[in-house]
């Protein structure tokens, strides 16, 4: 391919959605967006249903997207019925549904609007003591080291993540006492994030219940992402903390940084806790 | 009325919801229960859609809710149409659709399950220095303090609001420098809390903008609530933050401790920030 005619990302290959008849929309869901076991990642079913909300909208960027995980969607042809709400000025209303073959999987309230380049007049900044990404851990590169009957999910392929060593000591053996995970994320093909990216982001890190040693697949019931600001260029701060498990629930509360330590997102969401 | 005869309380009152055909069910919004300029609370219209979940739900406690506001509801009478979604032994999802006169105002996403007594394995405790409920500055006993051009809503009449002094500057004219709110709450006629007074209480609070002086109100626009556990009687401590204002956008990320100092609930919503 000639230098000039840019590469398509692999996230936007595989979040990719094509305009149908009557607001429906088809996509591939992608097998290697998995986080084992032939399971898609949450975030990335996002961003393809954001996508979806964004052919139906005014407006050009996701800023918040409320899910419900109806159960496991397969990877494959999937349809995204798009329901447009009340859309104004300043934000828009969607509703989508995202089906596979076997019907409904994951159904999505998403809220779009146009960001700017506003300075915050309030923002969260990046936690004290973060360790530069030079220092942390590629997931990748410690595949080996997986837990054990943990596989190596294809999402950590897609998504290069650099675990803050002072939240990975379970990597090692060690694990912690705090439900914390913190680790820098790009896209292994160097895609600059954006808004789409910052929805897969949101739902990137191992459950956070493995820095407690706690191993085991949690799988997410509903997830709420804000998206906050356009983020620079670079790697990504993603922190993810648990408040609460308990009766077999867990609870992800993520924090994203762009890489000029602006605070560009932020998530929340209900899991399954792993048993153990 | 007989001693023995319990009355019912003023929320189970204004969140009552009755069944119909095909999964409509009909409600009458309570005018009572506004944030001022005859705008209803955002988590007050929350529980009366949990309630329409609950009606087509095996469960019987919402745990995780998220709604889009698409539109200021009007006091009054209301249809509530739930569509079941897969609905299992561990919990089950529900959609629920709130139309007033003027057509749908508020969509919901719905999961429900069975909360039992489990001691939470990790849980955030309550923050340090919280000023106990006796040292606390009552909302509705300070209403003539109210800010110029704010009226007293009647959801502080409502929901009894005792703010932690150390976050109230901005009754008395010395606002702080954090948008962080801190208060006990409970019902003015003490029912007791349970997951759907939760709901409510999760959008309780004054804008945490106005932590900061900056008066005025701030539409919700997504709002997901998620409710851990069965609280214990009593007043519930709740903390509200921002964790950005940029751009004509505010975040609000709360969470519940009951009287026992566990965490029950936890919230995050996205909302017009006021104008300064």
């Amino acid at each position: 391919m000639p230098d000039d005619v840019p590469q398509q990302s692999a996230f936007d290959a595989a979040t990719a959605v094509h305009p149908g008849a009557d607001g429906v929309a088809t996509a591939v869901l992608d097998p290697g967006w998995d986080v084992g076991g032939g399971v898609l990642n949450g975030g990335y079913l996002l961003s393809v249903a954001a996508r979806a909300a964004l052919l139906a909208s005014p407006h050009p960027h996701p800023v918040a997207l409320s899910a419900s995980y109806l159960r496991a969607a397969a990877a494959g042809p999937a349809t995204l019925t798009a329901t447009p709400g009340p859309a104004g000025r300043t934000l828009a209303h969607t509703a989508v549904l995202l089906a596979d073959a076997t019907g409904p999987a994951l159904s999505v309230q998403v809220t779009t609007a146009t960001l700017g380049a506003d300075a915050p007049e309030v923002a969260l900044p990046v936690p004290a003591g973060v360790t530069p990404v030079e220092g942390c851990l590629s997931i990748a590169g410690h595949a080996h080291l997986a837990p054990p009957g943990v596989t190596v999910p294809g999402l950590t392929r897609q998504v290069e993540t650099r675990l803050d060593p002072l939240t990975a000591g379970w990597v090692l053996g060690t694990p912690g006492e705090e439900p914390v995970l913190r680790a820098w994320v790009r896209f292994a093909d160097e895609r600059e994030p954006d808004p789409l990216a910052l929805v897969t982001f949101a739902d990137a890190l191992p459950p956070t219940s493995w820095a407690l040693g706690r191993f085991g697949w949690a799988p997410t019931v509903q997830l709420q992402v804000l998206v906050r600001a356009l983020p620079a260029p670079g790697w990504c701060l993603v922190e993810a903390r648990a408040g609460e498990i308990a009766g077999g629930w867990l609870d992800e509360d993520y924090r994203i940084w762009d890489s000029t330590g602006r605070l560009v997102a932020q998530s929340r969401q209900l899991a399954r806790a792993p048993r153990g």
